[in-house]
């Protein structure tokens, strides 16, 4: 298959800080791929603290369960990722490969097994080739440096068109810390998961459980509002650890008004890694903003909005660069939830196209045509019932989403 | 946009017998099509029982709300239907026009409106040619005639490529009755609903009550368990009219032992309806058939087999005749519904290809591979937690689904 990069890609990846207390290394296992790095060993210091999303699919991978087992202590060493092969549907032998390989980094940086965590993505239902993924693995551990983030982004990569990362700093009570990421996932990506694979890091010192609450409540607003294709991976990780090394004063309630510039910092390094997963949408040409507001609640906004998101007749549309806002008034009544088709009313580009339930009187659709000429859409859509709000990022679906998956494994 | 029959219609369509009480007739009104018949009026004699399953969607055009408050009287004279636009999202003026139309049909027919419903199926936002389609229906009154089946299904035609119909025969009591029907629909074709358009009638003479009581029963089974795209319309009508013309023993009662026929000939009609339905689905070259067993309940059954059909990693592999049954996993993981990962066995064409929760020893993919070629694809998936069994229907996604929505409108 040919690898041409998404029309959608920010220019270059970005100039990612060091994370005290974070070492990185890659190396070329020959998993599925051919002289690419696709083994990726993130190790925290000692003393790291961790949080995970993971995918509520009912046939989750093994290093997923792996990770659902180790996530309540809020301890990790070490985060080992391959990809080209998916770990999920492959039985006890699955679950033994990922104790294998958890066993062979921790016998290599002298820790527990259940300080490692593991994500795997790829293929789903083939046996992960074990032994060659512990061969890879014994050297890394002394190969790890600080900030590798573009081999480590490379690394975890199988239909992505670019490695994706971003970086944000912030204070807390008055010290700077840094946090930084990288992510992965270009189909099979829809809401209520994290996506795919993605790992945030920083050195801010936070206890396990502050940390959970803080990743959950930002998840929600940035990887579990996106969209591709509206199906859910067997593999959807998202990790972040937090190493401790920032000497900023103590904090552990969330509610801690100290952790407000903490808190916008991490939504907003969540949401550039979920808008690039979404830019390398298989086969996108247009990057979607979908603006919810006027729901009956903020879920009922995310769920109308992905409703538009997720909708094969919106997508094509788009991608025909066609303003078929009949589709939009479709997907919103399918949503299943509350609206008032007399009081909603939907804009796009910023142009008011329809409202209270009709087209709007003297519509021109010149400058509505000439927004979806271009290659990020923005539409708006007032439910009339309540004063949920809620965005949503999706791309179109175009020839060549088809065209990838139709011979993904050939 | 070309109009090439689909490669899974059937042969020819078939030959309808006249259902005694019931005439049809068609014209060109010119909604939106040249020179075709788009507006279609079939007429019942007074007497008759009618009943419906209509979109669930909270958009609904404005024929559907219509129909919604009539169908409680349980009669019906005439059915006024248009293609070309789907009266959908017009606020009050859509009401306007659907009440003007059937005040003209019922003025031709000397019947109350409200024995009158209508459908519309098209665009949707764009104002109905009231005027147009009155003009048109004024004379229609004067020319139906009995088993005009083949002028309405094309009547009644969007972006479908053939005509739709199918018959069967029935006994109640031992008396021999006859049921006829057609269908429409190619995208924005999901479950939850009846597909776009389908009117099915019967010579039987049964109350409105037990009629809506079986067409419910059957349509669950049928129509509520197909899925081209996941797009659920504002304008799903399914109407069933019954002219008691037959002269069969009165039976009132559903659960009466002599309706066993008729349920099974009912069900039996609206499921060759609904697969042409599938069969017609925008860009499908394949017919797919997902078999769920071992759910925990019917209902859970069908969930799963909808988020498989539903799934487009699964239709896109399909496509490329690609036997990538862990998308199928994916999909089975993502349905939300009660499953085993260890007990999951899945089947292609009738080959094991994996069962608890791995790949079987030694598959041999030469016999699902040679399967995915055909035109005919069957699934059978068992979930390993219960008893529930469902069927759903689906098609392929290709890049002809592509094609056909991105300039749908221009």
């Amino acid at each position: 298959m040919a690898v041409k990069r998404s029309p959608l890609a920010p220019r270059r990846f970005p100039a990612l800080p060091e994370i005290a207390g974070l070492q990185l290394a890659t190396a070329a296992g020959g998993i599925k791929y051919k002289e690419r790095p696709d083994v990726c060993l993130m190790v925290l210091d000692s003393g790291s603290t961790v949080a995970g999303v993971l995918t509520r699919s009912k046939t989750a991978s093994a290093p997923v369960e792996w990770c659902r087992a180790q996530l309540p202590h809020g301890r990790a060493r070490a985060i080992i990722v391959n990809s080209g092969n998916a770990n999920a549907f492959t039985g006890k032998s699955g679950e033994t490969s990922v104790r294998r390989v958890v066993e062979t980094v921790a016998g290599s940086l002298g820790c527990r097994p259940q300080d490692v965590l593991a994500a795997s993505t790829g293929v789903i239902g083939q046996p992960l080739p074990t032994e060659r993924i512990i061969k890879t693995v014994k050297g890394l551990a002394r190969k790890v440096r600080p900030g590798e983030w573009k081999s480590a982004a490379q690394a975890i990569m199988t239909t992505d068109t670019y490695p994706k990362g971003a970086a944000r700093q912030a204070e807390i009570g008055g010290t700077m810390v840094t946090l930084a990421g990288i992510a992965k996932g270009s189909g099979m990506i829809a809401p209520d998961m994290g996506t795919m694979l993605a790992f945030a890091f920083t050195d801010a010192r936070l206890p396990a459980e502050l940390l959970q609450a803080l990743l959950r409540e930002a998840a929600d607003k940035t990887f579990n509002s996106i969209t591709v294709d509206g199906d859910t991976s067997t593999s959807d990780t998202l990790l972040f650890g937090a190493t401790g090394k920032a000497r900023h004063p103590r904090v552990s309630d969330p509610r801690d008004p100290r952790l407000a510039d903490f808190r916008l910092a991490l939504e907003d390094l969540l949401r550039d890694l979920a808008q690039q997963v979404v830019r390398d949408g298989e086969g996108a040409s247009k990057f979607i903003t979908i603006n919810v507001s006027g729901a009956a609640s903020r879920g009922a906004a995310r769920r109308i909005g992905l409703s538009i998101g997720n909708s094969p007749l919106v997508k094509t549309a788009i991608a025909g660069e066609d303003a078929n806002w009949g589709r939009i008034v479709m997907a919103v009544g399918k949503s299943g939830e509350r609206a008032d088709r007399d009081r909603l009313s939907i804009s796009i580009g910023g142009v008011r196209v329809a409202e209270q339930g009709e087209v709007v009187p003297g519509y021109d659709e010149t400058p509505v045509a000439l927004h979806m000429k271009g290659s990020t859409i923005e539409i708006d859509v007032d439910v009339g019932i309540g004063r949920g709000k809620a965005t949503v990022w999706t791309c179109d679906l175009t020839h060549g989403y088809i065209s990838i998956n139709a011979d993904y494994r050939s």
